[in-house]
């Protein structure tokens, strides 16, 4: 990172990720080729990788020009799937996982990217990298697909915690609304509040004082609260930015994503059911594979830790050498657009606003 | 009604239906054409239609043979979408949906069926049907495509309710299972309770508390217990009935149609991009037509109200002749297997065991 730091804005400048190279379901050979992918495609990219130095070595040397990208640091422990998050809070250091977040703790990467165990994850960003001043609540944005212009829309949370009272639903809209700017590039991203209806007086009582709440902030947070979604506003064009609980954001995701699984499969059995059909297909195929890509959930793979001193990128566990490239590329932007500084001065000063609620909201009215 | 009194389980039994004509987005020819291709399809249906007389009568009077099967109660009154549930408790009496509950409610007709204002048809369903004993909050359940031999899965609640406790939950259980026997044929249905994930130790509080509930008391509601399930497990293979609070379960229903609907979208786009690849989608017909039935959601259409002394099918309120035909099949199905009666019995024997639960628990293991 030192040479970013020498040659700010310079064509030359260095972006740093940390990986953890363990813990995906697919093992380290598909994260190494998923770096290596970014690598050929960003010149400006370099890694530090985590996870056992021989075994990585080997994998790195096969890969042509990445050893001299990337900075592999020796850690034997690997976080499993199936490890409490609990455990790993106590038990974790030594392992791949510490050792990726430690690099973006001491400030040599600016973005640390993972494929494994997200609640062990999220419990070892907790303590390692702590919370951002004002945050009480981090949570897991991901990117939707969505009839936006953009593509696609920023949902959160979907799942670092179960509960999230008005306060917390507060922090995800600003949280949320400076992670469409930077990622999606929007200069004011329209804020939804997810509930069962649109009508103010509907849902539940914690709900009803997050409304007021985000919509007092809209000026300082810079974007533009629509109230409250629907279901159907998570794939729509209503707004850009979904804000929930981590307890319903996170059974919506698995539900759409479940549901476009499905539908994927009956489509590729539909068209192999008979010769002509099959025939369709060959001829279909641009066509189908033009849909594929701008569905693909591989193109859109990672969960944004948000909320705390660094940028933590979740990626699927069993994303291949695309998805890992996928979640890398986000990581990229994140870190290039300086995300994690923007994001932090976003929310103290909401949180300082939010000290004098009433007069700071005045001051704010246009 | 009487005909099917006089001569049980004779092949000529009519079942009768009572149906709002009104309220829907397309109006009473809509609904009128929907109950006509259902009429034609099967021969002992017969329906109450409810409605403004005049109106009504020369809408069936132009469809061949309805008039004879078609019994027509005048109804002046209309509940639009945008009425307010409470306000249509005070002062519903007079419209059509007050009118085809009331059918229900003397008996006249088995189950009932409209396409009108989702809350204002539960409102007025719980103060003119009234709850079964035991049923603490009735529930809306619906069919969801999936991967199991049936196609569809039962999820339940999906809107009736913000809330639900574990007793209401073990409730949906039961409930869910009955309406799985009954309208998917499923003799001894796998229930699963939605969750952020499937180990036991996580969640909120309420959803353990619902686990052991449930589990003591599958062989009482005669289903198998899976656990907890994930939103991917909707349209999966995992379970038949699905089991959450109202709040999670229609943002889960609404983000699964809204993304089902966006792919659907994208497809059609994807087809029509190049002269080629519309000849593509000429030579693809079958084969998306044939997915398109699998997944289509008027297929499906009908959300059923349970709880209730009598049977509720809520269409969706945009429903076309299509569509209002599939709520009427539903609404037949249930009707002709009894599910009412069976249904009721099983909620009080449950209700009955609950009472002294640990005594009832040894007595039920095998």
């Amino acid at each position: 990172m030192a040479s970013l730091k020498e040659t700010p804005g310079a064509g030359t400048s260095r972006i740093v990720i940390s990986v953890d190279a363990m813990g995906g379901d697919r093992g380290p050979a598909t994260v190494v080729a998923g770096i290596w992918y970014s690598a050929r495609k960003n010149p400006e990219l370099d890694f530090i990788l985590h996870g056992p130095q021989d075994e990585l070595e080997k994998l790195v040397s096969r890969r042509k020009g990445l050893s001299d990208r990337c900075t592999i640091r020796d850690a034997q422990g690997v976080v499993t799937m199936n490890d409490k998050p609990s455990q790993v809070m106590r038990h974790g250091k030594g392992t791949s996982m510490w050792s990726a977040l430690e690099s973006v703790r001491e400030g040599e990467a600016t973005v640390a990217v993972s494929c494994g165990n997200t609640g062990a994850l999220m419990a070892l960003s907790m303590i390692r990298l702590r919370r951002l001043p004002g945050v009480n609540r981090p949570a897991i944005a991901i990117l939707w697909p969505s009839r936006n212009p953009q593509g696609f829309n920023v949902m959160l949370d979907v799942g670092a915690d179960i509960k999230a009272d008005a306060q917390d639903l507060l922090q995800y809209a600003l949280m949320g609304a400076a992670y469409a700017r930077n990622g999606l590039a929007l200069e004011r991203p329209r804020v939804g509040l997810l509930n069962v209806g649109t009508e103010e007086h509907k849902g539940r009582a914690e709900l009803k004082e997050a409304h007021d709440l985000i919509a007092s902030r809209e000026v300082a947070g810079k974007y533009q609260f629509v109230g409250f979604v629907e279901g159907g506003d998570i794939p729509g064009d209503t707004c850009d930015v979904i804000v929930t609980d981590g307890f319903t954001g996170n059974v919506a995701l698995k539900t759409g994503e479940g549901t476009a699984k499905l539908i994927g499969d009956l489509l590729r059995e539909a068209f192999a059911y008979s010769p002509l059909s099959r025939i369709a297909s060959l001829l279909a195929l641009t066509s189908l594979s033009r849909l594929k890509k701008r569905i693909d959930p591989r193109r859109v793979n990672g969960g944004v830790f948000l909320g705390l001193n660094g940028t933590v990128v979740k990626s699927h566990g069993s994303a291949d050498a695309t998805g890992v490239s996928a979640a890398v590329k986000l990581a990229f932007e994140l870190a290039r657009s300086g995300f994690g500084d923007r994001l932090a001065a976003r929310v103290a000063s909401a949180a300082e606003g939010a000290q004098d609620g009433a007069a700071q909201k005045d001051l704010n009215q246009p």
